[in-house]
């Protein structure tokens, strides 16, 4: 058994994580280098099979629980709940080939060196990766960690209708990954997971390693504008009702408001649809969403507010009427204290400029957190590009943050007592209802 | 045969029209009373051919061009070409049941009239319906008045690639419709289209009859835009380059755009996509159709360059690429001043209320008017509702509308002349180059 400076030498192998990553990527690979796994989709289940076999072959206890989420746990010394690391394989429909893959493989990578050093970390260890955390097919996003942690019952999920009209539950069970463990599932010791920035600011403060202290608060909605369709030519601008003029201004209206609010609000108008959508026919129906996002709550709320009076003021100007609808609603998420110091220290230790930052992005740590300590490592991404087939890291940036994800994982599976133990016994579970 | 005092008492039958327009209308019926035939498709196909069943029972000439113009000539105690009447009867997504085939069926209602009174006039009639005037499916829309009178090269027409991917020549030989007659076709002697005004002038004037003086002119143009997408979270406001922002930002400059030149000036953005159109990702693409109408040409290019200058800018200051392409462009159109007065004095003197207007739609009749006299009647839109399964004229307004019509032919069939005469001498004919 390898001693303790034994263990804080050892290192992954960077062509090994790149070859998994590769590998991955080219199921659904689109053109541009990028891939297309919209949750439980065909390519999807290729995606899950390949890393199952991955987790089968080093030898880990593969468990899929009852929203599809699968876990790969390693035995301990002692028993008790793993250490978990993890993120997600699903993709947006145009995404790159690093988004959540790379915290999964980064996790295997990790099982691999510990299983060569011959290894064996007092607590199990576990690799996870959680269904559904791109919501780009079924909304919310972040859905399987969310069922996992209790945020949402599971016959709900099993019932959400995606995009194109499949149902979760169905497609689960089509694919082969309706698993038996039941949901909530039982919380880890901590959970660490390794992704990218998906944002430009590492790379805009020369790269590194981020300490992720905490996730942006996500508000999404999609509304629903109902005019009148008339002729584009023979109808007075006064006699109007334009669903798609309404949707336009409350589009430059969502970038205004977020100028004026500041700090790190943004705003975005991502799906807009018009009915009939035809040159020649002022539109009749609009249907567009909406994603505002702060890591202050009562901004967040403040910038939903004044959307939603602007709505009304630009509806009964125009003569139409509105609908919005709450498609995810998840408030700033504060990470554990304990694990953003250990990623911090150990990122440093290992020789990496390191900064403190908040995630723009929703991840599943943020779910996790609500039931043990969680934190997250971020390495840069260039250009702040992701969502897209040009989403790149450095090998160098990947291989330096799962040495991080490694390294942090044995302190936290050796460790006397996981940190943050205080909140496991003061009896913080899941969130008794999910705010949607 | 009928003598002049005779003929001036002949009116048209409503319930027999009213018959038709019903029995045309349950072709390609949608919920709300509504039809859906866009150009060349199986519903036209099938509105088509019930058309010409009824052109054939009345004993009339069927012809149909190379570009799928239809036109049932009557003959008359003298040769030469004939005093021509029509309009459509392709609609557009989710039109209505008047649109269009008022005019065709009115003429054909004229026909029949002439037919019982055993009228014979001294020049031939013809009652016309052209190949995609909405331009629902193929742009430009009035393609088939265009290539009839020479403003376009049928070889060009033929290659026109539709919505849905289909090809113009393709189509209408799938539905039996590519006839043999050449084109551009023979001027007819006159031209004069019935149809709605599909806007609300008319109705808000208290009703009657409208002697249309011309037509708007028409600018339709494609704008693609290019940005970059990327994730709508961890990418702050200035790292963005949103497609989806700049369409939105360019519809509603359009509106205040048409609000300052004021007059008759509308724009209209009816057709906008964005790409990935998900509601997490900055669109990285967006395309979207500008439609602006003036009867002044000045004020149009007017309106045509402070878009493209607002184009520019948006995209300088939001680091995105424009394109810009012309989908369709007619400049205003007046109608034959003899023919006007002819349409004024004849509804008059059955008794309307008349209101000289110009048209905000395209039609036909704009077409024609380059190569004969040509004008137009209009009744009455309820609400000014059109392109719309709720589009109404009550069949009072109707009737009205046909007997102006079959007044106004008898008219021009038996005159000594046909009014604007002077024009068919003076060589003006097809438009040398049409604009695009």
């Amino acid at each position: 058994m390898a001693t303790t400076d034994e263990r804080r030498r050892l290192r992954v192998r960077p062509d090994r994580l790149l070859a998994r990553l590769r590998e991955l990527g080219s199921v659904g690979a689109i053109p541009g280098g990028g891939c297309s796994r919209l949750a439980l989709s065909d390519d999807d289940r290729a995606g899950r099979d390949l890393v199952v076999t991955w987790m089968r072959d080093l030898g880990l206890d593969v468990t899929v629980d009852a929203v599809g989420n699968v876990f790969a746990v390693r035995t301990g010394r002692e028993g008790g709940p793993p250490v978990m690391c993890g993120s997600h394989i699903d993709t947006v429909a145009t995404g790159g080939i690093y988004d959540g893959n790379f915290g999964v493989l980064s996790g295997l990578e990790v099982m691999e060196v510990l299983a060569e050093a011959g290894v064996v970390t007092r607590r199990p260890l576990a690799v996870a990766f959680f269904t559904d955390e791109e919501g780009a097919r079924f909304a919310p996003d972040m859905l399987g960690s969310l069922v996992y942690v209790g945020g949402m019952a599971l016959e709900a999920a099993h019932d959400i209708v995606g995009i194109d009209g499949g149902r979760l539950g169905t497609e689960l069970d089509r694919i082969g990954y309706l698993g038996s463990v039941p949901c909530p599932g039982l919380p880890p010791a901590a959970y660490v997971e390794l992704h990218i920035e998906q944002g430009p600011v590492l790379e805009a403060a020369g790269g590194g390693i981020g300490a992720v202290t905490g996730v942006q608060g996500i508000s999404w909605q999609e509304v629903t504008v109902v005019g009148q369709p008339n002729h584009a030519g023979t109808t007075p601008l006064s006699y109007r009702h334009d669903a798609g003029y309404v949707a336009a201004a409350t589009t430059v209206f969502a970038r205004e408001l977020a100028r004026e609010l500041g700090g790190d609000q943004v705003a975005t108008v991502g799906r807009l649809s018009l009915h009939p959508d035809l040159v020649n026919v002022v539109p009749g129906r609009a249907v567009f969403t909406v994603d505002l996002r702060n890591t202050d709550e009562a901004v967040l709320q403040q910038a939903e507010a004044r959307l939603a009076d602007e709505l009304d003021r630009l509806a009964r100007a125009e003569g139409v009427t509105v609908e919005r609808r709450t498609l995810a609603r998840f408030e700033p998420v504060e990470f554990d204290p304990h694990v953003v110091d250990l990623v911090e220290r150990t990122a440093a230790s290992l020789g990496n400029r390191v900064r403190r930052l908040p995630s723009g992005a929703g991840h599943d740590a943020q779910m996790l957190a609500r039931v043990c300590p969680a934190g997250m490592i971020f390495v840069p991404s260039a250009g702040g590009i992701s969502h897209n087939p040009a989403e790149h890291t450095d090998p160098e940036d990947l291989a330096a943050g799962a040495d991080v994800l490694l390294q942090v994982l044995l302190a936290l599976a050796d460790g006397d007592d996981p940190p943050g133990a205080d909140r496991s016994r003061d009896g913080a579970g899941p969130a008794a209802e999910e705010r949607r």
